[in-house]
């Protein structure tokens, strides 16, 4: 077993808790493969990583890797998915029931890691009052109420930008602690609640970067 | 003026392209805000960044900075988005016209960067042969053709998981050299082909990674 990690979380970059996040999912890609053990050499060859890397993300958290064995595949899978909240379910809100955030409701992914949409909201009467796959939708003047009910801490936002403030503003008054914003716009929320912002057009530009050079 | 990039590509890091982006976004609303010249100490002030991290980001590309002036907002502005290949429009095909084809398809952010979709393509007869907003709907089996026929070289895969691999290998067989992949399945490609999987619950875990620990 790994010795106990060891948290000083605000010295840990942002891009390393990402990394961590790629690594659970190599690693349980290698447990499908049926692969007991690997360095992270092995590692960083087959996904394309860096190996000096690899060590130094994961030495923020403890001494995973064995002499002469490396990593064990299971162990520092289910380690890693603990370190990112990984091992519990979080219930979520989702906030806008357009286009995206039906799609968002529908993503696989979302559920496969633990997150599970518990209540979405709307402002469109046509839209609420009742379930999708089970899932209650509600007006957003409702939010506070039935976040507070659920003891949700995590919340999707997907309506447009001229209304995503509002709504932030509204999650935060509601006890909300973490928000996932797809607005393209850019909201202001309390120090006490974390933002992450998609900005799904940057995820093109690193390609447009590569083509404009022509260099893949 | 600055002086002129240099661009020796292989050595810039996906990050730094990446930042890039972001520091676009900056100088944009500053711009906006009417503000002229910015040093890097600022930016980083303004937006929470590490100054030292976009000053070793613009050197890969050039000399920006004036000393004791800082930057011109407009001109690195500019001069930024000829680097990332936004002074021009890329037609982009999109494969996927369910919820998440649908969203992307009128996700504003986009258009804004000059990123036109320029065709949508779908198995479900009941979605093509017509047009949305202009953009015609095509059937998947006549990709390359249409493909072609526009000079599209940038793609968005947005269908359902088994389906992703089938849509990448027709997409590099016409001759598409980037692929923006949204579908929850590691997909393959030629090595002239440039791939970046969009992972949307990786976003959630960093988030759960700070809930998790009482840190935010």
């Amino acid at each position: 077993m790994p010795r106990r990690p060891n948290y000083r979380l605000p010295k840990i970059p942002e891009m390393t808790v990402r990394r961590l996040s790629v690594y659970t999912r190599c690693l349980q890609e290698l447990e499908e493969d049926g692969v007991k053990t690997v360095s992270s050499q092995e590692l960083a060859e087959r996904y394309n990583l860096n190996s000096a890397q690899v060590r130094k993300d994961l030495a923020y958290f403890g001494e995973f890797g064995v002499r002469g064995i490396g990593y064990y595949v299971v162990g520092l899978k289910t380690e890693l998915r603990r370190i990112l909240g990984l091992n519990r379910e979080w219930p979520v809100a989702l906030i806008g029931f357009g286009n995206l955030g039906s799609a968002l409701f529908h993503y696989r992914g979302f559920g496969r890691q633990g997150f599970r949409i518990a209540a979405i909201f709307d402002d469109d009467a046509g839209k609420t009052g009742r379930e999708v796959s089970g899932v209650p939708v509600f007006a957003t003047r409702d939010l506070a109420r039935e976040i507070q009910a659920r003891g949700v801490q995590m919340a999707i936002v997907a309506v447009p930008a001229e209304a995503a403030q509002s709504v932030a503003d509204q999650l935060a008054a509601a006890g909300i602690k973490a928000i996932l914003n797809f607005a393209p716009a850019r909201i202001r929320v309390p120090r006490d609640v974390r933002l992450k912002d998609v900005d799904l057009s940057i995820e093109l530009e690193t390609l447009s970067f590569y083509l404009a050079k022509g260099v893949r």
